[in-house]
This record gives C-alpha cells, structure tokens and sequence, in this order.
C-alpha cells in the first residue's frame, strides 16, 4: 500500500529496481524517499519527559476542580467565580507568579430553563433533549405542533418555506467518530446553523440528532447562533438514543406531534474572568509562551474533558519545566473563562495583552485521549524548533502533521494578530461521546494518556520556552 | 471545545450574544460559521448506494482470490501470472467489456531466500524476522556480528561512522495507529531509508522493529532502497515482539551478538502484467474515469487487505453502476501488477495509455475498513461535483477533507501528468496490524465494513462517470 497525499509517504513506491545489479530500469515517476537529516535535541529532554509521564499534577487538577466546584456553567454564572477563586488559590500553591483574575463584563448571558419534550397521540412517550445555547423559548405551557423530518442539513436547505410554517423541524444527520476531530465540522452544521435555517424558513421551532458519536440518553449541549433580524426559535438536541426512537416513529409515515418545553431566557450584564498565572522567563524580549485552557463549562456534567484536562495538562508541564529551572521564555498559563458560549475570555485576553509581545499561543481543548500529532506554522529560523519538537515528541507516538497549526477559540484572538501557533492534537475518536453531556465526569479520563499529555506538553514547552532562535510572526489570520 | 484548524469548525465560537436583546457586543474575532448552500443530488443516487450496501461481489472476489490464488508475490511470480489468468476469467463473468491482460517486462526481480536470526550466547534464543525487499545477502552460513542499538532513525543518523563498522545495526522505533495512516510515514522511515543509511556507515547488516502497531510474531514485509553506489546490506524486520525482546536484552547493557541469515537474490528480467477491464461510457470525450487496487502481495499472507479487497470494492462498485445503464463516461477498471516492489505495474499503465484522456485516477489500496473522509483537488466546474460527492457520501458518515487529494502508486504515474485525483480514505487504525504480515488474510477483511466502501464507490463511481460537467487537468505534480 502506498498513500501519496500524505506527505511523509511520498516515496514508498521508490524504484526498487534502482540497484538490482545490471539492466535498465523504467525511469522513476515517483522520486525516492528523502533520508531526514540528523536532529540534535537537549540530553535534559528525555530526562522531563520521563519524569512528566511520572506525575500527578494533571490528574489532581482535573479531579479536584470537577468534584469541589462540579459543573461551572459557561456566562458567567456564580460557579465559574467560585472556579476562579478556587483556581487562584491552586495556582499559588503550585508556586506560580503573578496569579491574577483579569475581569471582563459580559454584555448578555443565556441561560437554561426547563426542558422537556413528548411525543403526543397513540405512541405517546417521553424524549430526553437539552435547549442549545441561544435558543429561543417555547410558551411556558410549551409548543404542540407537528414534526417534519430531514434526514440532513442538505434536506432541510432544500425544503420551501411553506413546508415548515408552524412545524417543529427534525434533522437527524448522525456523526461518525474521527481521530482529527473533523466529523464534528461536518455533522455539527444541523446545531450551529440548523436553527438559524429552520427559523428563516417560519419553522415554530426545530429539535437535533445530539452531535455525538454515542448511542446514549445523555443529550450534547452547545452552542447555536441566528443571524441579526431572525427571532430565535426553541432549539434543542435530542439524545442519540432518543433522536433515532423519533426517526422510527417518522418511518411509520404518520403525522407525529411533538410537546416541547424549552424556556431559557436572556438576562442582563454580569461580570467574568480569566485566571493567569506566570512562570517568568529570564528573556522579556523573546517573547511570551501563552498556553491554557478554559475554566468554564456546560451544566450537565462536570466539565471534565472539556476543559479541566486541559487546564490539568497545560498546568502541569508549565509547572514540570518551571522546577526544572528558569525557561528564557516567560510561560503564561491562562485559565480562560466563557468559552462555551462564545468565546468571551479568549477576546478578554486579548484585548488586554494587546500590547505585548507573544512567542506562540497554543490551547488544549480536546479532552485528554492521548496525543498523536502536531502541527506548527513556525517559519524562517524558527522552523528548526518544529524538528527538534518532531524528534523530542516521537517518542511519545505523535507524529508530524502536515498542515499549518490552527489554534481554539481561546487563543485564536491572539493568533488572529499574527502570533505563531502549534497545536498537540488529542485523539477524538472518543471525545464525542460524551462531549457536552451529563456524562463529562472525571470517569471519562484515562490517567494513562493523561500523563501522555502532560508529557508532550512538557516536551513542547522545554523545546519552545527554552529555543535560543527567535520565533517570527506569521501572517495574520484572515 | 473548538478546533479552527479544521476548516468546518471554524466558526463554532460565533459572537454568541451578537442577537441578544440589547446592549453591544464585543466585536466579533471568529466570523459565524457560513450556512452550506443546498445541493441537489440525483434521486437515484440513493437506491444505487442502499443496493451496494447489500452487495456481496466485492467479498466474494476478496475471497476467492485469497482463497483460491493466495499469495501472489509481487516482482512476476508465476502465481501473480495464474492469478491475471483467474482475474480475466472473473471479470468476463461478471459482465466487463474489453477486458485482457496488458504485458510489461521487469527488468530485475528480488527474490526472497532462507531468514533466521538467533541470539548467541548467554540469552541464545531465536528471533523472527523477514527480509526486506532490496535487502543484500548474508554468506549461506549466515553472518555473526554486535548488535549497536538505535531508539529512532534520528539516533541512526547522529551515530558516528566508526560507531557502526562490522556491526549489525538495530533501529527499534514504534508505531501508533492513525486513522490517517500518517504514522506509517514517521515510523516507516527506519525501513525506507534506514538500511541506506546503515550502509553508508559500514554496517555489516540491519535489523529494524516491523513498521507495525501490532503486538504479535509475524514480521511485517515491505521495501527499501538503497542509493546507487551504495552496496546493499542484509536488512530485515523483526516482528514486534521479537524487536522488543531484543530491546530488552540490549537494556541489560551487556554486549548482544547475533547471528543472521539472509539469502535473497536479484534474479533475470521477468514478464508480468496488469489486468483491465471495462464499463464503456456514451461520451468518449468526457474522459476515462481509472479505477482499481493492485494483484500483486506480499508473500507471507494472502494479500487479502493488501489489495484483494481494494480490486473487490472498485470492481464491485463498477459493476453496480454498469448493471444500472450505461454511464457518461467510461470506467476502466486495473488490477495493476507489481505495486509491491516499486509500481511497475502503474508505470506500465501511465505509459502504455499516456495519449488518452483520463477524467481521474483513484485506486483502493488501504485495506476494507470503512471509509471516513474523501477528498479530491477538482477544479472549476467541476467543484460542483465535489459538492454532490459530499451530499452523497454523508450518509455513509463520510467527512469531506479540506487537504488536496493525492493518490497511490499505482495512479500516481497518471496524476503526474495532470489528471485530477479523488481519495476515499479507509481508516488506517487496524490497518497496519497486518500490513505485509503473515497475518493478512481474509477473516481481517468486516464484510460489513467492506460493503460500505462498496457503496462509497458505487456513490462516487454514479456521480463522477454521469457528471455532465467537464473535469479539468490539474497543474501536473512536480
């Protein structure tokens, strides 16, 4: 087998007969494989990396944050404060500098109400659903109206208006699981634009197939946005299990009407925060490492996955590589707050930090799966880092990739700007299953591949924090 | 969670409150995500997929061949020579027109001879290995030397010339699955191009750890090169228990010798040749659309994943859309020779057919897992086919991806020249469990599984040969 699209498998198909002893060989279409030049990476390296696969600091975290604050819902609710006390108070103690709450107000927070959902008429029965993020709400005696289904995001683009006035829209597109993350992209349009379509087409309100790759009770939260002028509808995610018994039902081909209670409403102003804390480096002009994750969470489970590993993980090796001495590179590590509902820390932060310098700006937000690849947009001098990272993470399993690291929605404010990133991408093969549910808990974290995080993330921060080039700007994001 | 590095996910974070009721928002970093445009597919689109998805002709070539050929070892056996035989007669029966065999010579052929490997002394134990293909000789009497060990290619490539003289060379890097398969490209690099370098330093020989992410007995074939000049030296594959075991004794730190024999031999030219087969199109100006896998295999299994499933699923698929009327544009269907040692047989092909026009190119040679992402690098007009492709291959829980399709060796003499390429990507996670081992045999093969590439074929074999708009030549590959 040989798969030329991937670029480090360019050369398999080299002409083996090149060398045979004597004779003329069909000339070669495809060219040999190119031997990689010697790399030399610090002899200390594998030292961190070994004693990184050894700790516990990422585990504590993850399991201290999820049990004594629990859910910290995304919005700037009274948990998420409560969680950045709760995080000020840890990050002393691990003996970070510089640990700070840097505020921001929030214009307007959506919050949950009721939700509830059931079939009405002869196979009356209850379905599990959850209102996505800026749904709109149903009366409080709640919406009776008939369903119409679309089996995808495409059906429900091409049904006319008139076929969805006054109806619950149903789209039931499924997601497969991917290790890079990408079905996510294509299953989730039904939730981030679904609702924004069906309501521009008079629909009274629309319900999903949860964007999840389980088979379970537990619906998948998120976030949903309607353009300026359309009136958001009642949005919500049926459970996988419940979204399927409800493609059953349409299969008998009779009218099926829906009950729906969904009443979250709007409120006013409040005020949030992010958490920083600093491991200063002994080079002010070599510009800041920024790394983190986010502090708030969806309400159903306890925000284990997304995001307090990455918080464990970000944490942890910033604090392995400050014990192993000062990095010429200051580390700044950043608790983000509000991510789920929009992003709100991350464009904090920026506008904050807006004058200083910034090295890279790197996140994790994708669980706590092992990692197995990573990408940089390093250029110029800088690109030497990228192989040097390339043979201090092989170790681990993780390859190279070949495209240009993005970043999250935390840092991408900052990369916007034109700062270098670098991604350590996690495995997503199990991520959403339980992505935004009520069964993100601590459970659901493998300490294993945790460490193997902790692990990369020490590496890159050693290699990175510590690189005596300098590390260019690249172009801003358009 | 939110990851912008994949292109669809990019604007999961939207202005959240950018529809609140009142107050102003922060300008938005991250734009909201676009609402795809609807796209119309052709109704038949979705019987033809559900009737593949019930098809049993791509299990049955898969079994038949493996079953009543076996291993068709690749560089013109005579068992690669009775299998073209039995591939003309399948063909025929199934209802291909113009189908024959299209000879080509091999200039030179390796062919494996005797391979064993025992540890001497304190720890004498046996190993197993397989030679890999280019690989020198030993004496007949077999070839006793030190064993120096390498963790990666990296530490290969630092070693000092001295270091390695009359020494038998050990690289011992691991491989994790990818789903991507990526990981074959960094792990693959120790057989591609590691012996070379061994050579070039005076090894006397060279064993690596099987480019596997098994854990089993059975060593992992494959090829490797040696520049011209450059004496080829004995080089094999251990299998992964083996390499482990012999990492651990080199951990001991006590000097580790071993014995090895390894008698391959280049042989004479050779005759061999590809099979084609035919779906003719009403349109001889929209260009041949080049499907196929390969029929030749390594020797130690039966090639069932490699690639009696890849000529079951394209063959397949080409007859679902020939038994459902004539296509626009001809399909040609390739079982290629010779892939194994070097393409051969897609040089072959890329010469013998280079003043026809060719609409794609596009090979099955990943095994039969299902297949999670398509790409293609269609251009112009025919964009509006990758469009459809999308919609039709969704409900297989098929991602679109955002990279540029290449292709295999088999169609990259084709691609080279400008044709525009197409990947279904099967998922590499199990794949190289048994790639090139002993244990590559039909029961590896999901019929389950395999029926969903067939209906990802059939869907994109009815959509691409009907497309009523033209499809470009690309900018030829460099």
């Amino acid at each position: 087998m040989f798969r030329s699209a991937l670029l480090l498998l360019a050369a398999t198909a080299a002409p083996a007969l090149a060398q045979a002893p004597t004779g003329p060989t069909t000339p070669p279409i495809t060219r040999p494989r190119a031997t990689p030049l010697p790399v030399q990476v610090d002899p200390k390296l594998a030292t961190l990396r070994d004693k990184a696969l050894g700790d516990d600091v990422a585990w504590t975290i993850t399991r201290d944050l999820t049990t004594e604050i629990g859910p910290r819902m995304t919005g700037g609710s009274a948990r998420q404060a409560a969680a950045r006390d709760w995080a000020v108070t840890r990050l002393k103690a691990l003996g970070f500098r510089n640990v700070r709450i840097e505020p921001y107000t929030l214009p307007q927070v959506w919050e949950r109400g009721s939700e509830t959902a059931e079939v009405l008429g002869e196979h009356a029965q209850p379905l599990r659903l959850t209102a996505l993020g800026n749904s709109g709400a149903t009366p409080t005696a709640g919406l009776v109206a008939p369903v119409v289904w679309f089996a995808s995001m495409n059906d429900l683009l091409l049904a006319p208006e008139s076929s969805l006035r006054g109806k619950i829209a149903f789209v039931s597109n499924a997601m497969e699981p991917t290790q890079d993350g990408s079905s996510y992209g294509s299953s989730g349009v039904a939730r981030f634009t679904g609702p924004n379509v069906a309501a521009r087409k008079g629909a009274a309100a629309i319900v999903i197939r949860s964007i999840g790759t389980d088979h379970g009770r537990g619906p998948h939260a998120g976030n949903t946005n309607f353009d300026d002028g359309v009136t958001p509808i009642p949005a919500a995610a049926l459970s996988v299990a419940d979204a399927e018994n409800l493609e059953r039902l349409m299969q008998l081909g009779k009218p099926i009407t829906l009950k729906l209670i969904v009443t979250p409403r709007f409120t006013g102003p409040r005020q949030s925060g992010n958490v920083v804390a600093e491991v200063p480096g002994t080079d002010r002009d070599a510009g800041i490492v920024l790394i983190g994750g986010h502090l708030d969470s969806w309400d159903l489970g306890t925000g284990a996955i997304d995001d307090a590993s990455g918080l464990g993980i970000t944490t942890a090796a910033a604090k392995l590589v400050m014990d192993a001495g000062r990095p010429r590179r200051t580390i700044r590590v950043v608790w983000f707050g509000d991510e789920e509902i929009g992003g709100f820390g991350g464009r904090a932060y920026a506008a904050a930090h807006a004058g200083e310098r910034h090295a890279i700006a790197t996140e994790s937000d994708f669980g706590a799966d092992r990692i197995w690849r990573f990408e940089t947009n390093f250029t110029g001098a800088a690109t030497a880092i990228g192989d040097r990272l390339a043979v201090g993470l092989a170790p681990l399993g993780i390859v190279r990739g070949t495209a240009t690291a993005g970043g999250g929605t935390d840092v991408e404010p900052v990369l916007a700007t034109g700062v270098a990133g670098l991604e350590l991408n996690q495995s997503g093969l199990r991520y959403f299953d339980v992505h935004h549910t009520p069964e993100d808990t601590l459970d659901r974290i493998d300490p294993v591949q945790l460490r193997q995080n902790v692990a990369a993330w020490t590496t890159m921060l050693h290699v990175v924090a510590n690189a005596p080039e300098e590390i260019p700007a690249v172009a801003p994001r358009p």
